[in-house]
């Protein structure tokens, strides 16, 4: 996500500064290469900085956060050095953190942090798949929508979306970040979940009647749950994403490909908050509470607990 | 499941004839090999009798059932041809039909086709897999539980009984059928379901809490219907269960096993009989319903849907 975003930022002249892991090695000696539905690029080493240590990396105007949700606990650690010291003045406004993980809480932690007002969120709604050390396949979609986490517009969202639009990514501002998040998680929490669990494309998911009514139903039961927490959705959302989602084809959703890669599953953040914020208002919400269960049995031991207060 | 107790009988004597299908030629060359945790044994091909046309075959005393009950709607040409036709007397008893399928609703069919005075049902508390042609690996247990379709105890049930005792094989006759197809659901229901969705190995469904309280509240919708349709189950049976099932070890369910070899899964005998009858006696059992649209998903286009009125 970082790599792709990121990379359509720098082929267009932005200074990006890219923080890599298992990566690094090989981007630092071949760069990136973007395999994207509109058109391939490639970012030759000298053109891009790439770090696999944040302490040498420069403070920055914008953070933006891709790390995985299973891995919120190094926050503090992978972000407080990138942020810019000193008073605010006309050239120099504070750094600010967009992440862009999925699901709930990210936003809360970040907040409790490095302050509320820093901290803004974004959904992307995208097919990426990394396809080897410093690969990106780009299949499908690209919007961003981002929001302040303080909620209302902001005139800080605004540029950054400018950013993003300037720059070859489509984005948009949202009034209001929650209501963004619980729109995906209606996707998120339905097709992320069951093909993660059963070892399905989404295409098989939809394959028959008894895919299809059960999806609807979890995103019944998620539409229920962000009625209940204030966040009264759109029931045509619900054929809208069944839609939209038959059109993606035989889709991996990000938790199939790391289940079946063996690594952390986002399951706290994408199941488990929406989960405790069904119960917290009383919401009956009995699939979601069995496909949490299942998600458990593989994650566990593999994904540190997100919590949340 | 017809091979290992057929070789079991036939191992000690019994008259046996035994209807193959994709296994019939290699069967009738190198005859039936039974790899047992008891003690491993063979069976010469001229020591069995092996069929791949049932009109072959001679009329029978006892017909045991170990067809797939997704073929159920084979029943008809597969188990008249070996039915005694004239009048019963001291020497010529009529057939019985003894079967050993998973799940509800087999005798039923069995008794509107052939009479319900003709039919038995069985469970078998069993762990076998057919490792190669005409080859049964049994690596744990192997009783079995008869008793009349039409219910109460019965001098036939006792000798059936006695057949497989005599024989090599443990069997205790049921007063209640009903209750022993129930008590074995509990069972099959959360496992094979669990397990078939997840592709997991029963060991993995219980490696964590998670997992071990998912199938606990599943066990308790099975009982919760078992109650309802007048088959009151002790509770303990979940204790029971899950001890049990540790002690399998990395047991791959019959239905995980059809879903890994791409074969039709039971998944109307095994979840959407008791699901129906949940539903007639208006029983809550949410999980229960999503675990048979997942269940549905992989099995559509695969699996005879059984309609039993």
């Amino acid at each position: 996500m970082g790599c792709y975003y990121g990379a359509r930022l720098a082929q267009h002249g932005m200074d990006v500064h890219f923080l890599l892991r298992s990566d690094y090695e090989e981007v630092r000696r071949n760069g990136l290469t973007v395999r994207s539905c509109n058109g391939d690029f490639a970012l030759a080493p000298e053109a891009i900085h790439v770090y696999d240590d944040v302490r040498r990396m420069p403070p920055a105007d914008l953070v933006l956060v891709t790390l995985k949700s299973t891995a919120n606990d190094q926050f503090k650690s992978l972000i407080e050095p990138l942020l810019k010291t000193g008073q605010p003045s006309e050239v120099h406004t504070p750094t600010a953190i967009l992440t862009l993980q999925n699901g709930l809480g990210n936003e809360e932690r970040l907040a409790e942090l490095f302050g509320a007002d820093r901290v803004l969120g974004g959904m992307c709604f995208v097919c990426i798949n990394r396809i080897g050390p410093g690969v990106i396949d780009h299949t499908a979609h690209g919007l961003i929508r981002i929001g302040e986490f303080g909620g209302g517009a902001s005139a800080r969202a605004t540029r950054i979306a400018a950013l993003f639009n300037d720059n070859g990514v489509q984005c948009q501002v949202l009034d209001d970040l929650r209501r963004g998040r619980w729109e995906k998680l209606v996707w998120n929490i339905p097709f992320n979940g069951l093909s993660t669990v059963m070892d399905l494309t989404t295409d098989r998911l939809l394959a028959n009647a008894a895919g299809e009514d059960l999806l609807r139903r979890i995103m019944a039961e998620v539409l229920a749950t962000a009625r209940a927490a204030g966040v009264p959705l759109r029931e045509e959302l619900i054929d809208l994403n069944v839609r939209n989602t038959r059109e993606m084809g035989a889709y991996r959703t990000s938790m199939h490909v790391d289940r079946q890669a063996g690594r952390p599953l986002e399951v706290e953040a994408i199941i488990g908050e929406p989960l405790r914020t069904a119960r917290k208002h009383g919401v009956a919400t009995p699939i979601l509470a069995s496909l949490y269960d299942q998600l458990r049995i593989i994650s566990d031991g593999r994904s540190a607990e997100l919590r949340v207060t």
